[in-house]
C-alpha cells in the first residue's frame, strides 16, 4: 500500500493551507535559555495532544472520493492513532486501529472518544501489520502509516510553516535552526522540508537513536537487538523509513541522542518555566538544548511533539523519582 | 494611595486596546463538557504564568511621566509580584516587592529574574502595608495593589475582552456565562465588565468564600477567623474590596464554593485533558464546571488564571495523593 512518491516542500505547503481554518495553529512561546529567546512550538495542545492530526488530515483529505466511504486503518497505540481518528472523524469516514491489547486505558478511552473502532492484538503472538494489512484489503480500506508516507510527511511539516510565520509575526525572523524529536522521523523530515534554509536536529532517546547512527553511517541502521528502557513510548520506532532518513541525509542533518534523566528534567523545566505538560517523547528536542548538546543561538525553534502522559508516571517524574521506564513491546516494531 | 475611581468598561476595552501588540492574546482552548463545547482561557500560558500582567501594565503606563522613574512597589508574594515586576520591566521602571521572608524560593527566584528588589519582612511581627507605604512615601514611588484599583481591575478585564474575540472568531459566539476564579476579585469584576451581557460566576475555595458570602448578605464580609487550610495561594484574600465587590453585586452575581478536593481533581482534569499545569487558584473554575455546581451550557467560558505551582505540592496532586494544603499566614492580610 506504501505511495511510491517523495515528499515535497510544495506538498508542505499544500498541507498547511489545507489545515488553515481546520485547526488554528498551535500556541508558539518564547523564554530566554542562557539570555537567548528561545521558540517552542507546543503541538502538545493540539486537540489530540500532539502534532499526529496534520499528517492525517493531509494523507486523508488525499483520499478519492469513491474510496473515503470504506475508511481508513491505522496501527498505532498512541498518538498516530488520535490523530487518524480524529481526521476520519471530522471528515466523516470509518476508521479501525489496531492496538495492541495491553495499551494504556487512557490511550484505548481517548481513541474510542474520537468514533474509531479499536480491533485488539496480543503482542506476543500475532503480528500488528499482517492485521491491518488483511483488515485494509478486506474492507477496502486506506493503510495510514505512521510516517512512512510522503503525505503523512508533509502533513507533519506544516508545523515548521506555522511556526516560521509565528516566529516573523513576533519579530524573531524565520527560524534558523529546528530542533525536533524525532522516532520515525516524519515530523523531522517534515519540518526540514519547511524550512529549507534551517539546520534541522532530530532527537532520540539513547538507544533508540537509529536515526543519528543512520545519518552518521549513510545507510538506514535499525535499533539494535537489546534497546534500554525508554520512557518514550512515542519514539519506540525499530526502523526509519528510506522517505524520512533521505530527506534529513540529503540536508547533512546530525541526529542527537539524550539520557532518560534529561529527559524527565526537559518535563520538569516545561512544567515549571512553560507551565506545560510535555509526555517525554515530546520533551526529548528540550532536553538536548538543556543539556548544552545543542547550542542555545537566536533563531532557535525547539519542538514540544506531544502531551499525552501516563499521569501515574508523570506524577512521578515531578516529583524527581527515579524515572521508571515502561518495558519495550517485545515483538511488533513500535509506532509513533 | 487609592484613587477614587470606579472601574468601566470603557476602561477595560483600553487596557485592552493597550496591552495588544504587548503580549500576545493567550491562547483559548475548547473542550466538550458533558458533550458541550467549553472555551477555557489559559492565563496560565501568559509570561509570568497568570493574568497579573494585565492590571499591572495598565496601572503602571497610567502613571505620570514625571513620576515613572521612581518606580512602584507592590506588596505580593506570589502572582502579583511577577505582574507588576514584568510591567515595570518593560517600561524601564524600578519596581521593589514587599515579600514575606518565608515566601517560596521559586516566587522569589521569578520576581528577582524580573530584574525586581525584593524587601523582606516577618510575617509574624512585620505589616506588609505599612511597609510598603513607607517605602513608596520615602521613594515617591507608585503603590499598585493587587485589587482594589480600578486601573487594576480594568486590566485584568481585558481578559474578557480578548476571550469574547477568540470564541466569535472560532465560532462559539459571545461568551454567556463566564466563570472566574476569585481571591479578591479584580479578575472577576474585570471580566464582568467586559461582557456586560453574560452572568458572571466567581469561584473561591471553600472557608474562603468571603465573595460568595458577601453578595449573598449585600455588604462585604470579610473570611472568618479561622479559615481552613486551602491550596489556593493565589486566593487566600481576606476581605475583598468595595471596587471589586459593587461590580459583582450590581450584577447580581451568585458565587460558588468548591472543596480543596474538587480543585484537585480539577487539576488533574487540566493535566489530562488541556495538558495544562494549573495551579490551585487558577483550577478553581473549572472544578465548580466539573463537579456540576455550575451547570455547563453553549457559549461557557471558564477562566484557568494561573499556572505558577510548587513542584512538589503539584506533584503530589497529579499523584493523587491527599492534599496538604500550606497553612495560611496568620497575620497580614493574604494577598494574590
Amino acid at each position: 500500500m506504501t505511495i511510491l512518491r517523495q515528499p515535497t516542500r510544495a506538498g508542505v505547503r499544500d498541507a498547511a493551507a489545507k489545515l488553515n481554518g481546520v485547526v488554528p495553529p498551535s500556541p508558539l512561546f518564547t523564554h530566554e535559555i542562557k539570555g537567548v529567546p528561545v521558540a517552542f512550538k507546543a503541538e502538545s495542545l493540539q486537540p489530540v495532544g500532539a502534532f499526529k492530526l496534520r499528517g492525517a488530515w493531509h494523507r486523508l483529505t488525499a483520499i478519492e472520493p469513491k474510496m473515503r466511504d470504506r475508511g481508513v486503518v491505522a496501527f498505532s497505540s498512541g498518538n498516530h492513532a488520535q490523530g487518524v481518528a480524529w481526521a476520519a472523524k471530522r471528515l466523516g469516514m470509518p476508521a479501525v486501529i489496531v492496538m495492541p491489547a495491553d495499551a494504556p486505558v487512557t490511550k484505548r478511552e481517548a481513541t474510542l472518544a474520537l468514533g474509531a473502532e479499536i480491533v485488539s492484538y496480543d503482542r506476543a503472538t500475532e503480528s500488528r501489520e499482517k492485521i491491518a494489512a488483511h483488515l485494509a484489503g478486506a474492507r477496502g480500506a486506506t493503510l495510514v502509516p505512521s510516517f512512512d508516507d510522503a503525505w503523512v510527511i508533509e502533513g507533519q511539516g506544516s508545523a515548521g510553516v506555522e511556526a516560521s510565520a509565528q516566529m516573523e509575526a513576533m519579530g524573531l525572523g524565520a527560524p534558523t535552526h529546528a530542533v525536533v524529536p524525532c522516532g520515525g522521523g516524519g515530523l523531522a523530515a517534515g519540518i526540514a522540508l519547511a524550512l529549507p534554509d534551517a539546520t534541522i536536529t532530530p532527537v532520540e532517546p539513547e538507544g533508540w537513536d537509529d536515526m543519528r547512527r543512520s545519518l552518521e553511517a549513510g545507510w538506514i541502521e535499525p535499533v539494535g537487538d537489546n534497546p534500554p528502557k525508554t520512557a518514550c513510548d512515542a519514539l519506540m520506532t525499530r526502523e526509519v523509513s528510506a522517505l524520512t532518513f533521505e530527506v534529513l541525509a540529503r540536508r547533512g542533518c546530525v541526529g542527537v541522542a539524550v539520557s532518560e534523566a534529561a529527559i524527565a528534567e526537559a518535563q520538569r523545566w516545561a512544567a515549571r518555566y512553560l507551565r506545560l505538560v510535555v509526555e517525554p517523547g515530546g520533551a526529548v528536542a528540550l532536553a538536548a538544548v538543556l543539556t548544552g548538546q545543542v547550542s542555545v543561538e537566536p533563531g532557535m525553534l525547539v519542538v514540544l511533539s506531544g502531551g499525552n502522559v501516563d499521569p501515574e508516571a508523570y506524577a512521578r517524574v515531578l516529583a524527581g523519582e527515579a524515572v521508571e521506564a515502561p518495558a519495550f513491546p517485545a515483538l511488533s516494531r513500535a509506532g509513533q
